[in-house]
């Protein structure tokens, strides 16, 4: 267990009072009191909400021990606080364990070792306050500080009724809410859009979860999750339409995209009409239930917060049709945030003309979510929609070539091969599960689907009109929101250019901006035990949302990222990539040097024996370790570089750029390229393991989560992969433009692998591999392509620090 | 998708008609109608809580397609009822998708293939009610019934307050009551124990939620779960006291372990001190949250039931300490029914002479929970204690010895290598988490913990006077209790021997008893798709616990067991294992034969090369390979004998009996035995995939779920253990005696494997495997050690059907 908060503030004494007195651990007649031993005392009682006598609470602090020979109430009836005594407490409150975690004789070095804040000299009132102050604001063994974890046992639970107004303490939101009250409302947007082509605007259904609280008064803001997902998918059928990966790859006819003209094409049709409003009401007519929440939207709803989930054009009880990530898609999203600011009708049902406001709404939102959901809050925030303050993208989209397509190559997402933008939008076309629904659609569903399998254009793998109109890159000038981006180094479902890329183009906007990179793949992170996440979003959505002034966007690192090696282990940076340092190699067989080289030429060819191939296609895993270990069957299949064992650690950051002179035996050829740390070592696991079942309150009697880290693995590894990219060869200059390939003619490129944040230790080595198929991603013909490549024309250069 | 349902009940039209006017879906009105149609649109609205309007409502009904062409409100304008539309809209009401799951021009085909209960005919109002009546009772594609997913959005949201009793329909106790109103409550209760050696009774902690209705004068039942995990564990301890694996067997000095002499060895000590009662009360003093809950307790809160938790003697909050599996444990257990059925004290906080009754309880009480807490209940079930009506034990142990040894060996729980009954008394004595509390038995714990591991006998491993004091069978004949047993049929940490002992002890015992035998490890059920176990639970309990007359103890079927080669299949039968149907095999070199054998010798050697030994203590899985694989590095390590493919299937069920001639180099010797299924298969994976994230509701507003169930591997094996044993060949008699073993000579032994019921597919051959070191449970000495068996003297005798 390490401690890592980003959002603790450490204010002046004289706040810490008034915020003391806010919660109602302090009053005036505890301020009065001169002798700290019995400040303290009166300070631990509260730390146990649940003992509703003076019985039970002593009981609890004859439960805690002082030293090693007296508990809590033996010391405190004849002894005066310490700095020991105080902390051998205080880690009990934060749930270590006596003689298992920490020794009574000595707590101090167990704060040093974890990381936990402590103070020295704690001997009178001002010092147990100021402690406790900072105390209440700790994580725990579960990563959650100890006020939520107090709120979780019932603190706020007889706080004053009606709560009229959020409660802030340390700059955040607390659960004084009772999410027990909450009301949870169904009603329909119109949008701007007819994408199901019946003369009508469509209506999206838009789910909101509100404090019982607004009802009386209180205006809200609102954390909006455009989530596709949230009213079920079709998998069946996204299943039977997933793409055959055993194609051969094909030579494509030179030329360039025409990404601009197109435009002019699309028909002219006639407006749709605005459904007439004949009434106004404040009182929806449908609830809900079930709905799939996001624990970080959960956690804000006992705090002060409304939370709303819209899945879109296309979804279950919507109108319209799903468009895999296309500007209609956006546009009904920013239109659902729309109608939370008063500019867009929505009504109580599909098939009503009463009209319903967001009127308990105070016109500051946010958008959260992961993958998809994060991709569509980028993709709002490129609008400049009025009342978008923030998002929280996770693992989103910024161009959805880079999601499919790498460099005029077909390029699954990792784990998804044979899925495409068609695949997507039918998966998520939830409306076909309403089936008297659907019938109304089927046709003009079916012919949509069929033209996003035409735009997508498998055939090419080019960077075309299609995907031009789903990179939301273009219009990033245009964000007015500030931007929070998270995303996991080891996701190779959304693969970090996407968030590289954004991170780039956000550089010279005039907002707020910062980025967490993890260890993770495509997950969420608020429940990981070695980061404040949950706590830094909310320091962050309170000033966003709320306007508190709690200097979060001066607090809040700009850039955070996980360590590769030791477990828990944060980074503070403020850039991703500096050209100024780069490690440059050159190429001899089988190593990568930094010498100059003798011109020299290996070739591999990429067809294999049909039962390895096989094998192969079976069991991806068994690939994986044949393309990095030597001597395996995929021996004479790829090369690989290795440099000699690294005499200092280096991290690596930012885009790998590798120049390479190639030629192939055909007029067509694709290449991949791997970068890898090669050295045996205990690495993090790919996912992180549960370390308390249920150990996170989010508030009292409301939502529970597993508290969760990256632990090392038991055994260790020879390798791990840093990074790889993809590319057609006939792509060589850019996805966009098709050149022509001349069977074994030598032709120079320079290519970029995915961004990476990788520390890289001594005596690793770096290994770089070269090969064509990627049985996870690439398409997997089989065809007997030798490629060759001239060594002393080819170049490796890492960014680095 | 299958529905596999065993608590439906199928009345008569008259009690149909009955249970819907209970539940509101019909009413006097309703039934004067003559149109069939008429009343199936009034049965089919209301299965849409959430629409709070006649305008949403109209939209549901247009979102189900009825036809092909039309919706349901477009065919019930003109059209009449007919089974087609009736189970077109049906199906989606039950969540499946038109199209993808079924086809509109025939929902019966489906209903047929997935065993969905349905009616022919369905032309007027009879049909109507009774189909529909069905419906309510038939499991969706989440695997809950529809009138449990209608509750979930709200069905009974509206339900007459205050609720002043259980409802019941089709047999099962509805989720009527409001579980945001639940009472949580901590009591203490006095035992009739000193463990703590303090000179007075050891109070336990007793956690309870209890319907707060109950405040207004409704008696409730009790799902009571002893669960020593519940307040927490010391892992870190435990992990720090785990037994080294690698160390030699050593010979034991022959002998006779003497099970009842040492009774008279028990120091009389000092009667503890009860504690006076000065006054009683009926408002408890110290609430409660986070309780780690069971879901299937979680399930029954909002259904009339009240939970109770308590994790006993030497847990946290409590007095006394941790004895693993004594009879003291089970007497802490016991009591607390004594007070809840209001033969024991109870008092407010630990400190307090406050007496506190269960005064809200209609002293009904079930025992529930899996592992160490289905132990406990088992363990109670065994004192014969009133109010006990039935325990539901989940992968139960019956005796303590068969779950940390084996015939004269330790043998540790599959996945625990170590563990031993020390580790997990010091992993379960929470009251270390007190700190304060702690330091008072910090000493007489450490000496209790020195008396177990004296106790437990490592060296010995035989079934010492410690081992029979944790042996429950020995007192089964006193249950009372209705006993229902669930166990996975791939469980090794509890094995199966733990379960069939105690279901063979049951046979002859005056009491309802039923059997769940699942394909799982170590697992809950409650979730699983194909099994409606949480509604056979439901007719059990409000059976035995309200007294409900549903004839449970009919319908359910004495004997339930999951198919192992197709997935969500279960079959009935009412027994395990006959002896009449037994498949003999001799052995030859290599082979399972049926004739008469001659005499041949073969042996093996135990010892490994070291780098071998090694890797195989690294990687468990790489030795489970190489075990049963031909020609892999435990080629001269063991014997595999392989019957002939099989020429009809068969299934084999009980205990399999080898019967040995064999000799070993050395004065001492092991031998490990294990039954495979050969053949290349799809099998089912080892635990069960998620099918819907939190796709089950277990009440309106209350926890969710995920279902969950076993999918075939996407790739066949070729093989699977069926069932493995091990023994010490000096206890080739008794686990309690120790027999001289000479070097190099040949002794004749019967030895029985772990119980079995397996379906041995047409074609697969049955394999033998004969090995000593089990690299997952027995010690690892890796010493020079051969054994020979004659193999016309060994002879494996099967009970199958």
């Amino acid at each position: 267990m390490r401690n890592n908060q980003f959002a603790r503030l450490e204010p002046d004494l004289a706040t810490k009072i008034t915020e003391l007195k806010r919660i109602k651990f302090l009053n005036e007649s505890l301020l009065q009191l001169t002798d700290a031993t019995k400040l303290w005392r009166a300070l631990v009682i509260k730390a146990f909400p649940q003992a509703k006598t003076l019985a039970i609470q002593q009981v609890k602090l004859a439960g805690l021990a002082a030293t090693a020979t007296e508990d809590f109430l033996q010391f405190t009836a004849h002894a005066t606080v310490n700095s020991v005594a105080f902390y051998n407490v205080a880690l009990q409150l934060l749930d270590f364990t006596v003689d298992s975690d920490f020794s009574l004789a000595d707590p101090i070095t167990f704060c040093q070792k974890t990381n936990l804040p402590y103070q020295n000299q704690i001997d009178n009132c001002q010092s147990v306050i100021s402690a406790w102050y900072d105390l209440l604001n700790t994580s725990n063994q579960q990563g959650q500080v100890l006020l939520d974890r107090l709120a979780g046992d019932g603190y706020f639970a007889d706080w004053p009724q009606p709560v009229t107004q959020p409660l802030f303490f340390n700059g955040k939101a607390q659960p004084v809410f009772a999410t027990a009250k909450l009301r949870y409302e169904t009603v329909y947007v119109e949008t701007e859009l007819d994408t199901d082509q019946d003369g009508k605007f469509d209506l999206v259904k838009v789910d909101l979860i509100r404090p019982a609280e607004t009802d009386t008064g209180l205006k809200v803001p609102v954390l909006f999750t455009a989530s596709p997902y949230n009213q079920g998918t079709n998998e069946k059928d996204a299943e039977q339409l997933m793409h055959k990966m055993d194609v051969p790859l094909q030579s494509k006819q030179p030329g360039i995209e025409n990404l601009t003209a197109a435009a002019a094409n699309v028909a002219a049709t006639t407006e749709p009409i605005s459904r007439e409003i004949t009434s106004t009401t404040t009182i929806a007519q449908e609830m809900f239930t079930g709905e799939f929440s996001y624990r970080l939207n959960d956690y804000f709803l006992a705090r002060g917060f409304a939370v709303v989930y819209s899945a879109g054009i296309g979804t279950k009880d919507s109108d319209g049709l799903r468009t895999c990530g296309s500007a209609a898609e956006t546009k009904g999203a920013k239109n659902v945030i729309e109608w939370l600011t008063g500019q867009r009708a929505a009504f109580v049902s599909r098939n009503s003309t009463q009209a319903i406001t967001a009127w308990w709404c105070n016109g500051a939102i946010a958008m959260t979510g992961k993958s998809y959901l994060g991709t569509l809050a980028t993709a709002v925030a490129t609008t400049g929609v009025a009342g978008l303050k923030t998002i929280i993208a996770e693992a989103a989209i910024s161009s959805w070539y880079d999601y499919y397509r790498d460099h005029g190559l077909v390029v699954a997402p990792g784990g998804f091969p044979g899925e495409d933008a068609d695949v997507l939008a039918l998966e998520c076309f939830s409306r076909k599960q309403t089936g008297g629904d659907y019938l109304k659609v089927k046709q003009v569903a079916a012919e949509q689907l069929a033209a996003i399998t035409t735009g997508q254009d498998r055939n090419s793998g080019n960077y075309n009109l299609f995907w031009d109109q789903r990179n939301y890159l273009k219009d990033m000038q245009q964000i007015k929101a500030d931007v929070i981006l998270v995303h996991g180094l080891n996701d190779w479902n959304v693969k970090l250019r996407n968030v590289y890329q954004t991170w780039q183009k956000l550089q010279n906007l005039p907002i707020q901006k910062k980025l967490i990179l993890h260890q993770g793949q495509h997950i969420y992170i608020n429940n990981l035990r070695s980061l404040d996440f949950t706590d830094m979003m909310n320091l962050w959505l309170s000033h966003e949302l709320y306007g508190l002034t709690n200097h979060a966007e001066q607090i809040l690192p700009e850039i955070l990222v996980q360590d590769n090696t030791t477990p828990e282990k944060w980074h503070t940076t403020d850039y991703w990539q500096s050209d100024k340092n780069q490690l440059s190699f050159n190429f001899v067989p089988n190593k990568l040097v930094t010498q100059p080289v003798e011109p020299t030429v290996c070739s591999f060819n990429d067809q294999l024996p049909a039962t390895v191939f096989d094998r192969y296609q079976k069991d991806l895993s068994s690939w994986e370790h044949d393309l990095l270990q030597a001597g395996s069957d995929m021996e004479k299949h790829r090369l690989i570089f290795k440099s000699a064992p690294l005499t200092k650690a280096v991290t690596l950051r930012g885009v790998p750029r590798v120049t390479l002179k190639t030629a192939v035996n055909q007029n067509y050829g694709l290449l991949s390229l791997m970068l890898v740390d090669y050295g045996m070592a205990r690495r993090l696991q790919a996912a992180p393991s549960v370390l308390a079942v249920r150990g996170i309150q989010l508030g009292y009697n409301w939502q529970e989560e597993n508290a969760v880290d990256f632990k090392l693995a038991a055994q260790p590894s020879p390798w791990k992969m840093i990074t790889k990219g993809h590319l057609n060869l006939q792509n060589r200059q850019h996805a966009w433009q098709v050149d022509e390939l001349k069977p074994n003619t030598y032709y120079s490129l320079t290519t970029e692998l995915q961004p990476m944040f990788y520390h890289l230790p001594v005596g690793h080595q770096l290994g770089l591999i070269v090969y064509a198929t990627d049985f996870g991603m690439t398409i997997r013909g089989n065809q007997n392509l030798t490629y060759s490549l001239a060594l002393d024309a080819c170049h490796l250069k890492l960014p680095n620090s």
